[in-house]
């Protein structure tokens, strides 16, 4: 199966997906694809026109998917080593999440960050996990001006400080809810960040008993909240 | 804080250690170290002798973790990309886990393994992490030898075929125990392995709704093993 990504609502493919298809895969006028848009459709589709710089296709068939009954927002600071937020993305579309958010902490050593590789590495992970949603991935902001952006009810913040909050996410998280959590920068969260959290309505909770990286712990939270919702 | 790892009960670093406590971080005789066994001790010690092979120390304290009240063996195929075991080693360590096993499946890409790196990764983890236990890894087998090492009570096998287990990893394992889980290599395992696990006491189980890589899902049996004990 050659699956392709177009999110916008048209009958050819991008500039790049077109390429691959026509120069590498060699796919021809009346061959078959499938074409994803990342918002829970997968189309069965089949190409009028081998162009390699607009390869263009017609939709036979859709599959949707409907989205999950809840949300995980992942938000974190960029790590100095921008492998560990590529590999969490991975993982953590591989698993189901539906936006991911960055901010610069106060201890943040990394001050930018480019999204158009991680948003590449999401939908290679969705196509590869067959999956049909790939998650927002949002610009930096500094972190005041990311907390103006949430909206979601459940909000928890982990961090690493010395007094271990009394209660896990595990615990704490009820089913079916829209969550974001913040995770700790490698420096961590300063005292000012934790108060300025909880002042609009984050709640400390702990990933369990371990000092984890930025990454771990950012995938922990998506593990802890996915296997609330397991009924089986 | 500079942390060495020597695991026999000796008071003298390794010759790595040596090399890089004397001749990279310029360490000198009076000076203090921290010394773990990777067995659950921590020596806060003095160096002795600052000799580039054999630095020699001496105990002033231990400090002894109690291990954890349930154990946790990942049996798992070793990769086609090796990265991605690695990786797996490095999480799993951050996240606590006693024992990694491998074997070579029917479906199995890879043909051989070198534990040597993988043992630097996950003493480099457990450093990282501040923890004082280091994993046992295991030498891969067949998959036939292999099942005779396995000793652990709680045995569960996950897997990728059609018909899904109804059972999640999550419900079935009871906490306290001593897990044996087995991960499906990339290619997953063949019937006849699945039946071989079964007739010795795996129970199929599922590690939720999506398809995961090789690497994926075997962190995602840590996490799972791990919050069922939780009772924060």
């Amino acid at each position: 199966m050659h699956l392709f990504y177009q999110p916008e609502p048209v009958q050819h493919l991008t500039e790049e997906d077109s390429r691959h298809a026509v120069r590498t895969l060699r796919l021809k006028t009346g061959d078959s694809i499938t074409v994803t848009d990342g918002h829970g459709n997968r189309h069965s589709a089949v190409i009028t026109q081998a162009d390699a710089r607009r390869c263009q296709f017609r939709i036979r068939d859709t599959q949707t998917t409907v989205p999950r009954p809840f949300s995980i927002r992942i938000c974190v600071a960029p790590t100095k080593n921008l492998d560990r937020i590529e590999w969490f993305i991975e993982k953590a579309v591989e698993l189901g999440i539906e936006r991911i958010s960055f901010f610069y902490g106060q201890h943040s050593e990394r001050r930018a960050l480019k999204l158009e590789r991680l948003e590449k590495i999401a939908v290679a992970a969705m196509k590869q996990s067959l999956q049909s949603f790939v998650p927002i991935l949002d610009e930096a902001l500094s972190f005041t001006d990311f907390l103006k952006t949430v909206s979601e009810d459940q909000r928890f913040i982990a961090h690493l400080s010395d007094q271990k909050p009394p209660v896990s996410l595990l615990k704490a998280a009820a089913t079916g809810g829209r969550y974001a959590v913040l995770i700790g920068p490698e420096g961590d969260f300063s005292d000012a960040e934790i108060h300025q959290a909880v002042s609009v309505g984050f709640q400390l909770v702990t990933l369990g008993p371990n000092r984890l990286r930025t990454e771990t712990a950012a995938l922990t939270a998506c593990q802890i909240l996915n296997v609330i919702q397991w009924e089986y």
